[in-house]
C-alpha cells in the first residue's frame, strides 16, 4: 500500500518507528508493535508500527530514525508491506519459557537489539526473563561475546593493557582517579573508559571532568594513551557495546540488573583488556550486601574473565560508608587531587594502593601495595594523572584550590555526643543530589568525621555545597529528615536500626551504576 | 524549571509522554523513563520523560494525551519538576524476584497501567513475570476484582444473567452466534460482548458485524438487551476491564498469555453475568494441547468464578479441525444463519446445543441439550436472532444469499484420493488470512470436505474466496506450500506428521484471542 510521509520531526529514542492510522492498519491487516517494510524507490527498511487512533488516511508518520535511514522528505511516497517477525521474538520466547539459548541465538537477539528490530516492550521482556531464569555461564560468556561484536573495539598495540572496575555504589568512591596514575606511573598502560552517574551523586567520567575534558573520541583515546600510557574518559560515547545502552534503559526503572557480569566485561574486551581488577564494595547498603554474595560474584566475574581470555581478580571491599570525605564531581576531584599530593583521606589511600597493587601482582611484580605506596608518596602518580590530565586537554597545573564548589553551604551538625557507629550510603547519596549533584558540578557534601570519629555535641557532621540556596536548603531539609550519621556513646549502644511497622514500603535499596 | 510547549500533534498510544533534549534533562537530574510533573495555571499531571539528542533548549514536546489533560496551546509556558516513581515500580519488582502480591500492591499496579502511569517497559516486565512465576488463586482473584473496579460495570437489574465463552483458537468456531439466540429464545437473559480477530481469521464481533452493527454504546446494550433478552456486540470499546487491553499489547508480541483468567472473568463479571460456560477446545493445533490441560485450566475457571461470585461450567470441546465448513467473517455469518434456519453443518449445531444445554442445565432445568436442539428446529432460535439483528440496528430479514462474498475464487483440489484423516488449524487460519479476512470481509474459505469424509483425485478440498485477484493468489500459492488436509487411506497410513531437521524453527503455535 503506498503512503504519503508525514515527517514527524522528533525522534523515538532510536527506535524505528511509524504510525498510521488504525483504519489504514485494518486494510494492511496489522496491528500495533506489528513489523513494516517501508520501501522507496532507493532504500528500504523493516520499521516497528504504532497505530494511532486519529491520523489521516494514506498518511504515514516518520519519526526522525526512519527518516535519515530512508532520506525521506515531507510527502515523499513510501510503499508499506507487512513483514515479518525479528526471528529473536521467539528466541526471547524461548527463554521466558525457562530454555536455555544457544550461542547463535543470544548473537540473533543481540544483533537486533543493536539494528532497532525490537520494541521496548520485546527488550523489556528479554531482560525480565534473563532476571527471573538467570543465565548459564555459556549463556553469559556468549552474550559477551555477540555484546563485543555488535560493537566497536579498540587495540592499542601492546600488552599486558591493565583495567580496574568497580561495580560501585559507594558514595565518594574515587578510588579510579588515583589507581590508573599509579599503575601507569609504573610503566603500565591503563585505559580508563567510565560511566557518569545514573543514580549516584558522582560518576568517574563527572569526577575526572572537572579537571580536564573526558568526551574524547576513540582516535583521540588510542593517541593520549600512545602520550601518556593511561587515559580517564567517558565511556558512554563510544559505542563499545552498544546493546548495554540499551538493556539499561530496562533495567533502571525496575532496578533490576541481570546482565552485570556481561556488560562490564563485554566493554573491558572491547577495550582490548588483559587484566582486570573488579572492585566489589559489600556492605548493607550497596549492591552486594553479604560476604557470600560477593564470593560467588567474584568467581563468575574470573571464571567469565577466562572464558573471554582476560586474567579477572577481585577485590572484595568494605562499602559500610562513603569513601574518603568528598562527595560530589568537583569536591571528590579536589580530593583525589589532594591525596595524590599526600594529604588524602587515609582509607582511600589505603583502598586505592590495595587495588593498583593487585594489579601489580597479577603483572608479576612482588609486594604490589608497597610499589603502590611508593609511587603515591614519591609524587610519581601525582605528575602522572597531570600528564593524563594535559593529553586530555585539562591543565596540568591545575590546584585544588582552583576547583570551584558550590558558594551556598550549610553545616550540618551532630545532635549529641558520641562515637559515629555507622554512615548510611543511600542517605548521604540522596542529600548529595538534592543539593544538586551531579548536575550542579560544584555539588555535594564533605563528611567532617567517618565511622569509629568521636563528636560532641554541636561539632559539624558533615557541610552541604549547592549551587543555589533553594537547593542547600532542600538538602538541609532532607539532611534533618533522614539520619545519615548515627552517634553512639559506644559499639552496642543502638542496637535498633530500623522500626518497621505496618506496610513497611520497601526502598529499592539499589544503584545502578556499572 | 520553565518550559515552553511545543505540541507534536501525535499519539502516544495513549500513554502520557513528553520530550525534552538532553541537556535539559540533565539541568533538571533525570533521565529518561523517569516520571516529571507538569504543571499550567489550571491543572497537573505526572508524565513519563523521554530524552531527545536533538531538542530545542527550553522547549517541551506533547502527546496528544498529555495536550489534551492540561488543555495546551503551542508555546504555552509549562512548569516541569522532577516526580516520585510510581508506587506499582516496587511491586512489580517484587513479582519479579518472586514474592506474592498482595491485593492492595495488585490493586495499585491496575489502577496506575489504566492512568497510564507506566511505560510500555514497566508493563512488559510486569506481564512476563506474571508468565515466569504465575499468579497465586489469591493473585488471580485480586487482579480480576481490581481490573473489573477500573472499568466500567453494567447491570441490567435482573437475574440469572447468562454467558458462554471460548477460549478460542479454532477456525470457524461461530458457535455463538447459535448459543445466544438458543438461549434467549428459552427467555433467558444472554448479553455477549465478544471481539475482533487478533491473529484468527475471524472472531465473533466480525462474524456478527456482516448481520448488523456491532459498535453498541453501554445504554444501547442495556436497551437491546431489555427488547430482546440478548445481543452479540463488541466489547473493545465498552471500556469493561480496560486494563486488559493494554496488557494485551505486551502479550501479543511475544505470544505469552498469562493473563487469560482474570482478562476473561474480569469481563464477565463487568457485565453482571451470573452463570457462565466456558468452552476449552482442545487439540494439536489450538491453545491447550491436552486434556490434563484442559482440566487444570477447567479447574481454576470454576474456582476464579465461585471466588467472583459466579458459577463457571466448562465444556472440553474437540478441536482438532475447524467447526464448520465456512472460515472468515460474512462466510461464517451466512453458515450460522443457515444452521438456524435448519441447514447447518452436524458438528457446528453438535456444539452449539451441547453448550447451550449447559447452561440451560446451570439454571436448574432437566434434558439441557434436548432443550437446545428443538429451539433451533422449531424456529425459534432463527426468530431470536433476528429480533436480536433488528434490535441492534441490522436487516431482520436478511436471507444468506444477501451476504456478499469475495467475487475472486479459486478450487483447491485433492492430489491423491483417500480419506481425510487432518485438518490443520493453523494452516487453514493462514490461509483465510492471507485471502484477506478478516479486514477484507468477504475473504476465507470453504471448505467442502472434513474429518473421516472419503475424496477422490482431483475433488475440490476447499474454495478460497478473495476480494482482489492478487489475494486470492497469494492464498493459493500458501495453501499450495503448506499442507492443511492431510488424506491417506486408511487411518494409520500416514504416521509422519513432520520431519524435523537441523535448527528447527519453531513457530508461535499459538492463536491469541479471547
Amino acid at each position: 500500500m503506498e503512503f504519503k510521509a508525514r515527517l514527524l520531526e522528533i525522534e523515538a529514542g532510536g527506535n524505528l518507528i511509524v504510525v498510521m492510522g488504525v483504519r489504514d492498519a485494518e486494510r494492511l491487516g496489522i496491528i500495533s508493535s506489528d513489523r513494516v517494510r517501508l520501501e522507496t524507490g532507493e532504500s528500504e527498511v523493516v520499521a516497528i508500527l504504532n497505530i494511532a487512533s486519529e491520523f489521516p488516511e494514506g498518511t504515514l508518520g516518520i519519526y526522525e530514525e526512519v527518516k535519515s535511514r530512508l532520506g525521506l522528505s515531507e510527502g515523499d511516497v513510501v510503499q508499506v508491506k507487512p513483514a515479518e517477525r525479528p526471528e529473536s521474538l521467539g528466541f526471547i520466547r524461548e527463554k521466558i519459557l525457562g530454555e536455555k539459548l544457544t550461542a547463535r541465538k543470544i548473537g540473533t537477539i543481540v544483533d537486533e537489539v543493536v539494528e532497532r528490530h525490537l520494541s521496548d516492550i520485546e527488550l523489556a521482556s528479554f531482560v525480565t526473563a534473563l532476571q527471573i531464569h538467570g543465565m548459564s555461564m555459556e549463556e553469559v560468556e556468549a552474550l559477551s561475546l555477540a555484546m563485543v561484536k555488535a560493537g566497536k573495539t579498540i587495540t592499542f598495540g601492546k600488552e599486558p593493557i591493565l583495567d580496574k572496575h568497580s561495580i560501585g555504589g559507594v558514595p565518594g568512591d574515587k578510588t579510579t582517579l588515583l589507581v590508573v596514575p599509579i599503575v601507569a606511573a609504573a610503566g603500565y598502560t591503563i585505559p580508563k573508559s567510565s560511566s557518569r552517574a545514573i543514580t549516584s551523586p558522582a560518576g568517574t567520567a563527572d569526577r575526572m571532568e572537572a579537571l580536564c575534558p573526558v568526551d574524547l573520541r576513540l582516535d583521540e583515546i588510542v593517541e593520549v594513551v600512545e602520550k601518556v600510557n593511561a587515559c580517564i574518559v567517558w565511556g558512554g560515547a563510544l559505542d563499545l557495546a552498544p546493546a548495554d545502552d540499551l538493556f539499561i534503559r530496562v533495567e533502571y526503572p525496575l532496578a533490576i540488573d541481570p546482565l552485570l557480569l556481561p556488560s562490564i566485561l563485554s566493554k573491558k574486551k572491547a577495550m582490548g583488556s588483559t587484566h582486570i581488577v573488579i572492585d566489589i564494595p559489600t556492605g548493607r547498603e550497596v549492591k552486594i550486601k553479604t560476604l557470600d554474595q560477593a564470593h560467588l560474584l567474584a568467581r563468575d566475574f574470573i571464571e567469565l574473565g577466562g572464558r573471554l581470555g582476560m586474567h579477572v581478580e577481585c577485590a572484595i571491599t568494605e562499602g559500610e560508608q562513603p569513601i574518603g570525605c568528598a562527595v560530589g564531581p568537583v569536591l571528590e576531584a579536589r580530593e583525589s587531587l589532594e591525596a595524590l599530593m599526600g594529604r588524602g583521606p587515609p582509607d582511600l589511600i589505603e583502598k586505592a594502593t590495595s587495588l593498583a597493587g593487585i594489579l601489580f601482582e597479577m603483572v608479576g611484580e612482588e609486594d604490589g601495595k608497597a610499589k603502590a605506596q611508593k609511587l603515591l608518596s614519591s609524587g610519581k602518580a601525582e605528575e602522572k594523572l597531570r600528564q593524563i590530565i594535559e593529553a586530555q586537554g585539562g591543565d596540568p597545573e591545575v590546584e585544588p584550590e582552583d576547583l570551584a564548589v558550590g558558594d551556598k553551604w550549610v553545616d550540618i551538625k551532630a545532635e549529641r555526643g558520641g562515637r559515629v557507629l555507622w554512615i548510611k550510603n543511600m542517605d548521604i547519596a540522596q542529600i548529595a543530589r538534592t543539593a544538586g549533584a551531579p548536575s550542579d558540578k560544584g555539588a555535594g557534601l564533605m563528611l567532617m568525621v567517618k565511622m569509629g570519629d568521636e563528636v560532641a555535641e554541636g561539632d559539624t557532621l558533615f557541610r552541604v555545597y549547592a549551587e543555589t540556596a533553594q537547593r542547600r536548603d532542600n538538602a538541609e531539609a532532607i539532611a534533618e529528615k533522614l539520619d545519615p550519621i548515627v552517634i553512639g556513646r559506644r559499639i552496642g549502644e543502638r542496637m535498633l536500626i530500623k522500626q518497621v511497622k505496618g506496610v513497611a514500603r520497601r526502598g529499592t535499596e539499589f544503584i545502578l551504576e556499572r
